[in-house]
């Protein structure tokens, strides 16, 4: 059934029925605004992110409850990337009139289940007709007050960790246009592989779809008082380096060899012809935490006790030259790239 | 110069130096979120509006400046209509890489103005590429405790009231399809009028293009305890109405002979064949408060000191029945219509 049928009145009222009554919220779908309580002793975060068809994701590829995860779990990493705690959305959506009523269930069950892993419920929004299919989620936080942990707290001499493994979301993209499809939780690959091929490519295609924002990570750090800067890894290691160091007024090296490129993402890089480093260096989408501190690495490993890994990257320094990058062999090469979503492809 | 020139990076960077370092925000743009510290005592209002061109917006009859403007007073109108203070906006846009940057500097010098006329600081958003334009705003607004006022509080035997006067940003669009354009303040009208029709014209076209939104008036309704329900006249003030009356579980009668038409409205819809009153009741955009009161009306008016009216329209009436139009030959009309973006048109 279309959109237009039921008019925006009555999918308003749909998407009220597919969601249940937040618990949370003073007061949720239905007003002119939503309304929250903001906990005694904390700053509000507050994050935007559009998911765009064409630019940001293609429906050739992710399935409209898929698309709904991915839209909250990437607002998700950026209060992880605070150390804040989420708490409500607001979920945005312009589409066509033409479009199907059960795609916009379908999203709005995405978005409702991954705001509900992580103890957010959607409490407002928007819908506007479009000729673009636009999702947009605003997603609000809490942090103590004073803990939010900033882009600009880095300084010379710190250390320079990453969480868990890069380059799986831009293999899994690279899969994707190798015309790989994920459908259910199966993996559909139009050429002979092997099978442990087979499963690495479903593994990268998995969490290029679907982000696992690290919140339970970013708050330990932050309560914990052990990241000076922080940032979310969503344009890549390099760009999103180059951006936290800009933002702290310093420079830093990294070393290629302790980059954790991960395993499947390995894999399915070489399979189609990619570099697994620039992967990990320049893939987007990771959602990893990439935070600076002043802490011992035993006091770092102490605050992931789980399966989480964390690892040491390198070292944050003085301004004054390019942030980069040091092979094996001690030769260096500036870090740049990543993302633009403006700049000429 | 396009923005593909300059890239994500560079367009936020130009975007930072548009605005102002905020300086009620604990962190503004820059970092993975903003923040905020909430004021003691105090609930959150969250609202989101998006705006897409061919749709919300047509950029043959509107500036990016006054685009600007009106992005953040829509907003602004559903914090009026809650009785809140708005405090601070993240701001996203989509548009097509090679969209012009004079574009986007005139677009957030629009929204900077409008949010500073009422005290809110831009503290955030996001960039997309899009084929469509496409701009959103969500406010962060702040009440006292459980003093929001919602559309769900209206109770039978309650008068009805309206700010301000009807019809105006109806009669600026219907001036605005017959080819009148506003540039700089001055309107160019297609064809001979007299000098009262054009300046008619010119303030339905101002109203249309630039909406005022009531924030002193809601908040002093809200500060006064004076009115049980409210809700912004976002999609004419039938459907509103109606609306209102739904989420209070009451129904209401409204007097044709009291409805407020604006009086450039109603010159400019008789010259080009519309009904004020259809306007004044189906049409959409005049950001007037419509709220319900068990107050006499001189405490009503007390309320409002100043240059903005405000209306006694109808009563509302117990459930079982549908919002209805009293003309005053006694007759009755059941109240439908105003905007739908998904409708049929």
């Amino acid at each position: 059934m279309k959109v237009s049928t039921i008019g925006e009145c009555g999918l308003i009222e749909r998407i009220r029925s597919i969601l249940p009554q937040p618990r949370d919220a003073v007061l949720g779908i239905g007003d002119d605004c939503a309304a929250l309580r903001p906990a005694a002793g904390t700053d509000l975060l507050l994050t935007t992110d559009l998911l765009v068809e064409g630019v940001d994701f293609t429906l050739q590829t992710i399935t409209p409850y898929r698309l709904g995860r991915k839209a909250m779990g990437v607002n998700l990493s950026d209060i992880a990337a605070m150390g804040g705690l989420p708490r409500a959305a607001l979920a945005v959506l312009a589409m066509s009139p033409d479009g199907e009523i059960e795609f916009v269930d379908e999203l709005y069950r995405g978005l409702h289940e991954e705001g509900v892993r992580f103890g957010v419920e959607i409490i407002g929004g928007d819908l506007s007709a479009s000729s673009t299919l636009t999702i947009g989620v605003t997603l609000v936080g809490e942090v103590k007050t004073g803990r939010a942990v900033t882009r600009s707290g880095a300084k010379p001499g710190e250390r320079i960790w990453v969480t868990g493994r890069l380059g799986a979301a831009a293999a899994g993209l690279a899969a994707l246009k190798a015309g790989c499809r994920l459908r259910d939780d199966q993996v559909e690959i139009p050429f002979e592989v092997s099978e442990s091929l087979r499963e690495a490519a479903r593994q990268a295609i998995e969490r290029h779809l679907c982000p696992i924002p690290r919140i339970r990570e970013g708050r330990a750090l932050a309560e914990a008082g052990a990241a000076s800067a922080m940032i979310d890894v969503s344009d890549g290691l390099a760009l999103d380096l180059v951006r936290l160091c800009r933002e702290s007024g310093v420079s830093a090296t990294i070393k290629a060899d302790r980059i954790p490129i991960d395993q499947a993402a390995a894999a399915v890089a070489q399979r189609f012809g990619h570099d697994p480093l620039a992967m990990a260096l320049q893939g987007g989408e990771d959602f990893e935490l990439l935070f600076t501190s002043s802490w011992e690495p035993a006091d770092i490993a102490a605050i992931f006790p789980d399966v989480v890994t964390v690892t040491e990257v390198g070292e944050v320094q003085h301004a004054g030259q390019e942030c980069r990058v040091e092979r094996q062999d001690g030769s260096t090469v500036t870090l740049t790239g990543g993302y633009d979503h403006f700049g000429r492809r």
